[in-house]
């Protein structure tokens, strides 16, 4: 998403979303700290979509809308997001994310290890602010999902016996679980009607696991240098997503998967093996009909909000999701 | 303190004590994840002091004590404390803490990250059922306090222009913040009037800065089998406490802490000079003396309480922190 694409589908938010991006920079304002300051400056770094901002205060304008509250909210969550993105860098060991060093790799994981625990503070500061202790528990529930669903992730590393409903479950847990709180816990600060909540909520979850499904096509049919990471680099770590367990499905006697997790150590040949054998089918064909699905399900989640610029933008982001290249 | 001495000095809270331990027990049941179930096992396991906690149920008594709240108040300060642990342990790849292996060593960092989250989640979901967000706040306060803390003294380590004024500021960080919110939360969520509750952080504040400040001569003075680490473990990891910063102060031109840490990775000969030329002399006195000065502080914030079985429990304490052999 291009600077001129977010301003058109986040619209009624666009002058919240940038009081969002001024309470980030408050937080990298760290006096006596120079390479904490660094650290916060590198990882919130301007540029980033902030979708799970813009959809907490997007679901707010089907409230009573208050900005005081709603940007400590929206806020917060993009500090929550992106301080567990540190520690699962950390975690996997990985030198990049987004065509950018990670923080390990930057500094070393005893610095990232600290500088995710700030921002765990900062995001329960935060979110304190909505003197909400709804939202509060809210937060630290998704906060034990995320990491639930990594844990899952890490635990079941090189196992290939999993199926989809395991892996349904798992980006929930990682990834759904915190959109779906931004849409949820932007209503409750506005005070919405428990059915409008519901709706948000099953809206934020549905695009949540569009999004994933749509990460995880990418890591086959993307394109290497946009993406900024190495195609395959799922199944170099050990992880199954939904185009290689279709691929295990369709061929469950012998596939290029099994030869790469059997060490637990992939060779690159089998992983890209198994990619060629994924582009070339039509895996991602039938992933992104799951995608599509998801999104349906998000569409048909908020068809019963007022037809206004804010579920337009709702409904923008979730189209969104499923056309985007990186 | 052995099972009894608590027994003593945790009187009046002794049953909701142990209503914290079950608390604690219920997140250690983790279901599906045998490999995290055992990790809380181990780093909760009981045999813990408990003393913040004790500390917070012991200030509930001078407001409307109320159970339902301040129990999960004192088992979330208990597992914010852990999560700390944890992640410290991480940063300092430190081996063992009181003669047990960290869990860092018995699994491995990554796990170890993931498990400080997870404590971290439920500290905070715990934080939440006291429905009040100033107490939500005030906690996140402390964890910005205590990672400021961590990271001083990771950034300063080996430098040893420091003087007690910045150490007193970063164990105060690191340590007394907590055993200032552990008193002023209990006292908080007990409404109690705002000088008391005041009174009640002084005294936390204090003790903590004690609880510190002995540890720290411990670490010079301990007996190794006793303390279950080796002594000196501070230098050798570059951390100046108030013992080595007085041997600093007599010996500025030439002393075995210099040469310690000049190349960043301390002789073991070295050290073992530093602890000598402390232990013969006087400066340990002069620490304790530092110390003790806390503990009156400590005493003095809660002389105008009701003289009740409560505040003989918070005496028992600020002496038990200066007279502690481990």
């Amino acid at each position: 998403m291009n600077a001129k694409v977010a301003t058109s589908i986040y619209g009624p938010v666009q002058e919240d979303l940038q009081r969002v991006e001024d309470a980030l920079e408050r937080v990298k304002q760290v006096d006596g700290f120079p390479m904490l300051a660094k650290m916060l400056a590198h990882v919130l770094a301007g540029g980033g979509k902030r979708i799970r901002p813009a959809i907490a205060l997007l679901a707010g304008k089907f409230g009573a809308y208050d900005g005081g509250l709603l940007v400590p909210l929206a806020a917060s969550i993009e500090l929550l997001h992106t301080a567990t993105l540190v520690h699962d860098d950390v975690i996997d060991a990985s030198p990049s994310r987004r065509g950018r060093d990670t923080a390990n790799a930057l500094f070393n994981n005893a610095a990232s290890v600290m500088l995710g625990d700030f921002m765990f503070a900062h995001s329960a500061e935060l979110i304190a602010r909505t003197d909400n202790t709804d939202v509060v528990r809210l937060f630290a529930r998704t906060l034990l999902a995320i990491a639930g669903g990594e844990l899952h992730q890490d635990m079941s590393a090189y196992e290939y016996g999993q199926d989809t409903l395991t892996y349904f479950g798992r980006i929930e847990g990682k990834t759904a679980s915190l959109f779906a709180t931004s849409a949820e816990g932007g209503a409750m600060v506005a005070g919405c009607a428990p059915d409008r909540r519901e709706a948000l909520r099953q809206y934020g979850l549905n695009v949540g696991m569009a999004f994933q499904v749509v990460d995880d096509i990418l890591d086959f049919a993307g394109d290497e240098a946009e993406m900024g990471k190495p195609i395959g680099s799922d199944l170099m770590q050990g992880t199954l997503t939904l185009p290689s367990l279709l691929l295990m499905d369709r061929y469950p006697k012998d596939n290029p998967i099994k030869r790469a997790f059997r060490t637990r150590k992939p060779k690159e040949q089998h992983v890209a093996e198994a990619v060629s054998m994924v582009r070339n089918s039509d895996i991602l064909n039938e992933s992104y009909a799951v995608a599509r699905d998801f999104r349906e399900r998000a569409l048909a989640s908020v068809r019963g909000l007022p037809a206004d610029d804010a579920r337009a933008s709702l409904e923008a982001i979730a189209d969104w999701t499923i056309e985007r290249r990186t």
